[in-house]
């Protein structure tokens, strides 16, 4: 049998709390979505004026941080015309974000949800996420 | 010009935590959906048991109680074989909830968003949905 | 080679002006939406206030009428259970509509169009889309 | 609670009014579609000769120039493979346009709809949403 180490709602709320702080000192509204280490859909906050059209995409990159394991950039790399993922994009029912914004959430190296962030350049989706995931550590004491 | 109005994401918080202390109350962990008057997502929970097939579900009942602008179980009854609305179960790319437990949140008659709850019978989810609502208006002082 | 007649613009909006009328006339916003004979849109209309749900089921009622080349209400009684056209309302990846409202346009017998009204009851969608195409006789002098 | 602007039905048949205006000026006949500040359709004409594939991609022009708040030809541009937002185009269902036409409607800085323009090239869908802006500003007296 085995044992999957799942976040709970009260820590995908630590992720969320730290994704807001953050959006708040860059000072841009954001679709903020956490899942659990499966992709599922654990809790989501659409800021005062975060974009209509983040709603699915930070949904998208939260899914593909958890269920792919690797960060949404890296596969925006990965899947340039002429690499040998491109295409990726398009599977999972278009849900495979290749985006930057989106990161697995470990446990000391195990896969325990997903974190996606949507609104601003993909940059600054990155640094809202990377800064959430610092957060999440310093908050909890659990180590990536 | 229109003027609409439209639930803060600090609103839509209120109306999580309202769901929230209800299902505690009856012991069932929920999966819990507010959005705006529009049915875009704003705020999203699954508690920590909250059924996998009901995160949709619950997005689709918001989304139903604000775009439709009834409770999802009215259409229930409308929507039974031998009434004029059987079928409009499956408009709106099947997201149109007939299924107890989403609900218009509406202030002054006007509806700002809406509440969608899933993971117990029907029944349940509506007297989730509806202690959300009191919840809401009782910390807001907002009325209906 | 056949000769297809098709509604142009300025006849699809004259459908839309006496929907409009008749939905004033109840006091109901309307969603209203018009086809081609082949079921492709011409022209659509969201009155202030009209029900964002409504959207895509006007536009389906209206499809539904120019390509089925039936009143969607006619469809609601065929397509009960255990009728032998029960299920037709998901086909056509779910664009079937099978809720009154929905009517073909002909002119000399021949389908020309579809228009579709959503936002109240059934009944109320049937009165005002009735009346529109009443208004599209009269004003464009054509016989159905 | 939030205070959105939202185009009202008549402002929204001017900004189509202004697009079949420069339509007929360039000699083209185009898809039109005008969504709210949500994306969400409010109006939409397919002028004789327009193309029935540019239906959906008009629609689609109009959601994306309103929920993502910028012109869509600014995400062609942002969309290319190596740059960061590659695969934005397979998001939201598909609906996410990256093709020139689509365009926000602001009002003072905020954002109370979308307009898109298909049939013609993606200069000449820009062209016309452009001209079609430009008529919305004269006839109204808003200010971007």
């Amino acid at each position: 049998m085995l044992e999957i180490k799942r976040l709970s709602i009260e820590e995908a709320r630590v992720l969320v709390e730290g994704s807001i702080k953050a959006s708040n000192e860059i000072g841009l509204p954001m679709c903020i979505a956490v899942t659990d280490e499966s992709g599922n859909l654990l809790a989501f906050e659409r800021m005062d004026g975060g974009k209509i059209s983040s709603i699915s995409i930070a949904v998208d990159k939260a899914f593909t941080g958890a269920a792919a394991r690797k960060a949404t950039h890296v596969y925006n790399e990965l899947c340039q015309p002429g690499q040998p993922t491109f295409g990726i994009h398009i599977t999972n029912g278009g849900h495979f974000s290749i985006i930057g914004g989106g990161f697995p959430v470990t446990v000391d190296g195990e896969v325990v949800g997903g974190v996606g962030i949507s609104s601003g350049t993909a940059a600054q989706d990155v640094v809202v996420a990377e800064a959430a995931l610092k957060h999440f550590y310093a908050a909890t004491g659990y180590t990536p």
